[in-house]
């Protein structure tokens, strides 16, 4: 907060300043009309926008205003951990209706609770009313080389990290009026950008990497038809949580577990390194003669593929 | 688009696909999980995250859908008008309802006007539901000596560039019920970001400088409170736009037109470079005694400073 710009009079700066202080060291040259970043010599700045808003990726009753903003942040900051980025810093446009003002510091350390998880700082942003809560978040890392979607070839193995089903099983609990089974709700309500993970698994031998945010299959596709290959997901190998079944796990959403590609890892170390599972799900296969895409398998048959989360469906 | 990663499938890509169409060489390497961006070496990023919601910055019923993806990338590019930075590109997190599904390509359309205006390109983003559009737009810019609002100095001069009072004219229409003048709607509907206006002016003697969104006093206060000082303002000699008084033009937001404080500045070299006006409406004075602030004059005589725009006034 030392080197933040003092800001003027008003009702929304007296919000930001309240923010501010909840933020302290973890606010870094906040108050003029934009930041200012360096980027380390030789890397390339990665920077990605992904924005979560109130009734279509959460609702009040089913997390803290302090998870909201965690839930938010990590998200976004998990497309850094998905280009191997390191992070340099966020910013954060915040749509606040009155209805959650009252919320507005708990929501600011859910925030700060995941800058400290990254090890990083805000550096700017953005507060405006709104009707529904929306949290914009930009995140702004370094690589010097990144992993992208588009590098997945041939013959390489496709690894996921973590046990995934847990989103999914916690969204589907609320949506029908229930209570998620608390792993469930702490894997919905805390999940982890992978940006040690990644930097780690870039470090050896990853090729092509992209987040679970829309499900396993859904983002399988997507690395598919980025890289231009066919991709065969075995559903007995998903890693589980506990009481999800292989067809929810792949389609479960807003993981922010990796899938990675690599011609062979060291499943050991990473696990060593990491504290983490990482486990084996299937190859990349030539897109003849069945296109480019994803092949699903169930104890050696072939399934029809189960389309992933989309918002306009 | 020849360099955009191809997308999977889903109703959400249709979108993307349909505007990355619309964008052609306007987009630049969409599609992966986040960008990669080169920062000219020795310069710093600028990069500032700003939101337009409607029902808070606008109506449907006032602007077209390509006016509204205009205005809120002009909006927030005029950030990096406001620090002297060069536009590198942008990022778009846009909270698209059903009721607006038709309309996004000319949404895309307006989008790609600003950034034709800007010579930029967009470079990624974020597309979701919502209940009300949203766009929040994060302009990437580069600068070697950016202009900041902390820099204002004693006896400084206080310009402002353009004519003021447009935006706040045409608010004040629709909110009574009519229907704006033209040049007012004009003003409120095709704002500039004052781009090449600002890296002329950080050339020429431009100490600091902030853009008027919330108001001329109101930004002159933030520009006060950042730099420690004390600004007059005399509103018999603010520029304005025809039908506009004085008090009006003062309090009138969404401008994006520059406050700049100098030593002083060569008006006539300005005008002639950039065809747009520059006036002096006021000087920086000392925090003593009246504490750090602003200051307003009318003929001569001091008058309480009026409110700026505040969204949760």
């Amino acid at each position: 907060m030392s080197d933040a710009i003092a800001l003027g009079p008003g009702r929304e700066f007296d919000i930001i300043r309240e923010l501010l202080r909840r933020w302290g060291p973890r606010a870094s040259g906040v108050g003029d009309d934009a930041a200012l970043v360096d980027v380390p010599a030789g890397e390339r700045l990665v920077v990605s926008s992904d924005a979560s808003v109130e009734h279509i990726h959460f609702e009040r009753a089913w997390l803290t205003a302090h998870e909201i903003g965690y839930r938010a942040t990590t998200a976004a900051l998990s497309d850094l951990a998905a280009m191997a980025a390191s992070p340099i810093g966020i910013l954060m446009a915040l749509g606040l209706p009155a209805s959650w003002l009252d919320a507005v510091g708990e929501l600011g350390d859910g925030i700060g609770e995941a800058l400290d998880a990254a090890r990083t700082t805000i550096r700017g942003g953005d507060i405006s009313g709104a009707s529904d809560l929306t949290l914009a978040v930009t995140v702004l890392g370094s690589a010097a080389a990144p992993l992208r979607r588009d590098a997945a070839r041939l013959g390489d193995t496709v690894y996921v990290t973590g046990r995934l089903g847990g989103p999914g099983d916690a969204l589907a609990a609320w949506q029908r009026g229930g209570v998620p089974v608390p792993g469930s709700r702490e894997r919905f309500a805390h999940p982890v950008a992978r940006i040690t993970e990644a930097l780690w698994l870039a470090r050896s031998g990853a090729r092509a990497a992209i987040d679970i945010s829309d499900g396993l299959i859904a983002d399988a596709q997507h690395l598919a038809a980025a890289s231009g290959v066919r991709i065969e997901i075995d559903l007995d190998r998903i890693p589980l949580m506990e009481g999800v079944d292989a067809r929810s796990a792949s389609v479960s959403g807003e993981e922010y577990e990796l899938i990675v590609c690599a011609a062979a890892l060291n499943v050991t170390a990473f696990e060593r390194a990491n504290h983490l599972p990482i486990t084996a799900v299937g190859r990349v296969i030539d897109h003849v003669p069945d296109g480019i895409g994803v092949t699903v398998r169930m104890n050696g048959e072939r399934l029809a593929p189960a389309p992933g989360f989309r918002h306009f469906s």
